[in-house]
């Protein structure tokens, strides 16, 4: 609770470094977050500030991650921001860190092909209807979600450390 | 400015429909995001809330939205919240809007595999380095970003409108 | 977990209706957040879209909010969101409200003189370092932290609804 | 555009430090934000890591957080992130700064005492009305929003750094 989120959308830096950790998979990547302004005097969209982050992935993400990014590909990251520091040689070291909670490239660069991670699926959950669906004047056709289900059991001590995709909810059927 | 921005991770909940506008194409679908917390009786995780959105997308980000968004994905999408009403047969209808900025698939349930959107490669742009990047300790080889460069020109009357891929930076490289 | 947290910076609409619930205070009241973009054409600020929120507070900060707040008053509110729908007399009726974890006064606007709110103070707690402060070289003196304690017990079932300041922690000293 | 924006909720860790620049006025604190996660085998809220950050004002900002906010005081920060790194004596030095947008005293630990800062109110402006306002129950007495208007003319170059009051919409009225 009172974590600092952030959602940053900028380009992978470096290539993401993946490591089997005693607790499950580890990937961490750089990311550059440039913003942009418009110069009045100019008349044109400018460069500014580009903040540099470290992002930190666990799990699957940190698996899917490692598989997916490429260094120079545009992506949008949530995640709790950690400002963190050490002391190395006498010397204070500070980093910008992103304990990342969900990662994805972003769809106003370039196309993505989506594959689901493989998970156990044992049962059809029974579809939860949205209450408020507008009706769509326009030929949509809502189809059908998937309807997988997650039978992990979760053991960690920490609540907040786990923000992983073991606790996220299963897609809400749209009847 | 004073735009209230959400980052919401949630699940396709209808299948985009896109269409050619005056100023360009459009896309929206509607979003799922379902909170988890934890039940401490149950000593385990649970559904909450499920919040559903009209996620919009313009230009090449609803181009992309289209070609690469299925049911029942999971996404995350960043944007600024608009909460709209209408009246409808003398009704007051209100609705939660997202104007998004940028929508990826979440690497946290799945892979992905990204293609850049063709665009115009005029020049190499300088690599700017970045200043304050970590001696890797383990090995780490930071590869060089691409540097495709845009030369589009801008002439929006609103520059809070423009929000899609063209007020967006280039990738930064790392030395 | 996964909630779809908001940050806005708007106007006290209505004035706060309090209320006595079994479970502890609630207020509850409009904000009114109005965006602002740069007309290019104009060459000046323009008011754009304005959404509105129903501010929901528990416990303290309800009972702060309640005698602090009045209408026509600049505040930020951090929360999580919740696209809400009910249907009444057969017709949907969807609101945007937000569960507030902090509501102030915005000093961009004007100055505040805070009180802090009477709360048992049973011990001190020994101050914890800030690592990595700036040398100030502008003269500044660090005064000491305010050191006092909660001794609240938390008996919620819901570990996500308990974002009062019950589950916030003490301020931290710097040395 | 593109900026990474924060919304923080902590303590005041030193007093603001208070200068006039060419530009107008200035002011930065250190502000400390302690995430609080809940320890399942503790049956308990447990601190977690503290961020520092260096807020920084400006304008109408500085001049009011300088003069309401002690050390200590708990306050709700809204900005944008700046992750910056400078090299003294040849070593890098990392900062996580926040250029606030809104600042205010969190409510949910005290109550404020609001006072306006004098600003030219040149004429009434008509009122707009809240579209959706919910029939309130509950004797909720909507009174009147104040609606005096700023005439101040903005000549920054820079419309992204243009986050103070001056470029804040003002109150919108309920009828």
């Amino acid at each position: 609770m009172n974590e600092t989120m952030v959602c940053a959308v900028g380009n992978v830096a470096t290539r993401p470094v993946y490591r089997e950790l005693a607790n499950g998979p580890s990937a961490r990547f750089r990311l550059a977050v440039t913003s942009r302004y418009w110069d009045r005097e100019k008349n044109t969209w400018t460069d500014g500030h580009t903040n540099f982050f470290t992002v930190w992935a666990n799990r699957q993400l940190a698996t899917n991650a490692a598989s997916s990014l490429e260094v120079g590909e545009p992506v949008i990251v949530q995640g709790r921001l950690k400002v963190r520091t050490d002391v190395r040689d006498g010397q204070n070291w500070t980093s910008a860190d992103i304990d990342a909670v969900a990662i994805g490239h972003d769809l106003a660069r370039g196309t993505s092909a989506f594959r689901r991670s493989g998970r156990p699926e044992t049962a059809a959950r029974p579809p939860r209807p949205e209450p408020d669906w507008e009706t769509p004047a326009d030929g949509t056709d809502p189809a059908d979600t998937d309807t997988d289900t997650e039978t992990e059991t979760d053991t960690d001590e920490d609540v907040e450390a786990d923000a992983g995709a073991e606790g996220r909810p299963e897609p809400v059927a749209v009847p």
